[in-house]
């Protein structure tokens, strides 16, 4: 087993060989959950005037009145009007701006209104005992920040904040990065697409759809299916023009010491250099890597579902995060709610279902799979947790890194 | 404040007031994150058959023979071979089908390849000291499940091991929830849109885009978004026009008691009946909800951005998800980071970031918001956690109720 790769190598060596993914301009309706590639500073200070934040009257406060005249009304949007004397009042909108003259609001709530006078003008009386603090219910221009103050950096995620934050500050047009186009291809002679007729000695092609899902959960939307019968010349053909046309190829089956496992020669002949072959994990041993001669990355994982999912979240989608040139995230550590063995010489790979307590614990519940071929116990679980290899039994309670589905 | 609602009331009445979502049939493919409206029982014993887990050979074990003449390549997906004799093997891939007559794999790995014999046959001998299990590295048929077992529920979400599911059991048109159209209108005179010139009195529309993020996350992808002027005819006419092509409305801004807040009136006139007009929370407190004639759901919500969100991430996004026929997930619980104190008699929403510790733990950093306008350092936050009104201070350590932005 010497021969083959650590995790830690082949995250590195995937890490020193993947490209970062082109950017691009979108409108900004359609970037949400995109990663930004540019940073975004305040268009200008915030709020940009001294903004009213309750429906009521505006006034300026001496103490000296209890009785204001009502001398006009303040929208929101529309540009400041004038107080003309103390003992006026202008009548004002959450949003709107502070008349000029006034300094506090009074809400609503606190007032009486008052019959009009013979000028036909409102007026409003404070309610008995009712104290105003002087400058209260007015967000200052400013107040939350500077004109020119960074807000997003680049590589963050555009989560909902971050989108109003692009939307307030005038970024109508964010860059983020172009969502690559992945080609998934499952590859194998007993493969039947659902919907077909099924031979007791084939079985459904479902990799593709798990791995499509995995991969649209994390925004990579942009995806082909394909399906490779065990044909060398028919799977050079069909990769070759797969990527052309892809940023990206997921493959799964054919990496495995199978007679028709022709995969990797297929990817050889096409010009893609084999970074490796074979990762010291488990499931997922037969995991093959390469680059396309124009920097194209190949993952070829193995065709067993249960090996295919977990390369799939344990280094396929890690990789393309990366790619897309977003922040790095932590690795999520959960707490293992049952005694799990590691594997001598070889990272292990275990399913789990996630349960968060009333106190904030998360603890992975482990559904061990027989057979990496039983994949219906895995609607129970929400991803896999990673057992580095060697040492004792990881006893209940110990923390592990969690990989999502 | 006694006339406000608590928020179960609010809970109740939203719950009691909702649709069911229709479902449809879609292509497998683009059936991802989707809400699953159909049972889905196994097409077929699984596996299928006795199926071969390494490559390597076949042979019937009976410990008489070390070296095997072969006897033909049993590929997957073809139909099973028969071993001639014992002594004979037939070599065999990782997925096919066990060959009649044999019981037993022999990994390629413990295999030494001889020459071939007189007639070119190829023979194998297995290493020396190496002694296999009987039965060794086959799948027996129906070790995972038997033909008809129900395998997912209609009101799951199609995950990526749900996905591989359905394809593997012959569900190549699930039937889901079909995506509601909804439309997101921000009312107010002071809006602008991102990237039109902006007087200093006036602010950028941003509520339609963070509200929009939070509804694709949780895959509401099918969205409009206009903006309505603070004019009641002109929102009479735009908003029954919406509400003729959108199974959900979703407002901000015009709730609020300021003269020219005319959403509830509007939208009184078009015949959407007022649920409840006010929620004992903060912020958000003007939150009006209603129901059309022909049961679609209104959410007005306020204008404020903080409120809005806080509003999205516990009213709306909860509801629509009921809505969609989904079982219903648990409240996520997590640990505050920092005391916080409750308010008297209403619900108090905090913005707070997540941060994850290496043993499993989930906790809340607040970033409690000076002004409900602030939504700039909202950038540094996941979400809300929620006190229920009154009591004393809630301590660092508390576990206190989170949703998601």
């Amino acid at each position: 087993m010497t021969d083959l790769l650590s995790l830690s190598e082949a995250d590195r060596l995937i890490g020193a060989s993947l490209p970062l993914f082109a950017d691009e301009t979108v409108p900004l309706a359609g970037a949400a959950a995109r990663i930004l590639r540019q940073d975004v500073l305040a268009e200008r200070a915030l709020p940009p005037y001294d903004r009213v934040i309750m429906d009521g009257i505006a006034v300026r406060w001496t103490g000296q009145h209890r009785h204001f005249l009502t001398a006009g009304l303040q929208g929101a949007g529309q540009p400041p009007l004038t107080l003309p004397e103390d003992g006026a009042c202008i009548r004002v909108m959450t949003g709107s701006v502070l008349p000029l003259g006034a300094d506090t609001v009074i809400p609503r709530e606190k007032l009486v209104e008052e019959e009009r006078d013979r000028q036909g003008r409102h007026a409003f009386r404070l309610e008995t005992d009712y104290a105003p603090s002087p400058g209260q219910h007015v967000h200052r221009q400013g107040a939350d920040c500077r004109a020119g103050e960074r807000l997003l950096g680049a590589g963050c995620i555009l989560t909902p904040p971050a989108m109003a934050i692009l939307a307030a500050n005038n970024v109508a047009h964010p860059r983020v990065t172009r969502v690559p186009a992945i080609a998934i291809v499952s590859t194998g002679d007993e493969l039947v697409s659902p919907g077909a007729p099924v031979e007791n000695w084939q079985i459904r092609r479902s990799n593709e759809f798990a791995i499509g899902a995995s991969l649209a959960r994390k925004g990579f939307v942009r995806q082909t299916q394909s399906i490779l019968r065990d044909d060398l010349a028919q799977q050079v053909e069909t990769l070759g023009a797969l990527l052309a046309s892809h940023d990206v190829l997921i493959l799964s089956g054919g990496v495995s010491m199978g007679e028709f496992d022709y995969i990797p020669r297929a990817l050889e002949r096409l010009g893609v250099r084999k970074v490796f072959h074979k990762v010291a994990q488990r499931p997922g041993k037969p995991f093959w890597f390469g680059i396309a001669q124009d920097g194209r990355p190949v993952f070829a994982l193995p065709g067993n579902p249960v090996s295919a999912a977990s390369c799939c979240s344990r280094h396929v989608i890690p990789a393309l995060l990366r790619a897309q040139g977003a922040e790095a995230a932590p690795i999520r550590m959960v707490r293992l709610g049952q005694a799990l063995d590691p594997i001598r010489d070889m990272t292990r790979f275990v399913p789990v279902r996630l349960t968060q307590d009333d106190g904030g614990m998360t603890t992975a519940i482990p559904f061990p799979m027989p057979s990496s071929g039983d994949f219906n116990r895995l609607a129970l679980t929400d991803g896999i947790v990673e057992l580095p290899p060697g040492g004792a039994t990881r006893e209940a309670g110990c923390a592990v890194a969690f990989h999502d589905w």
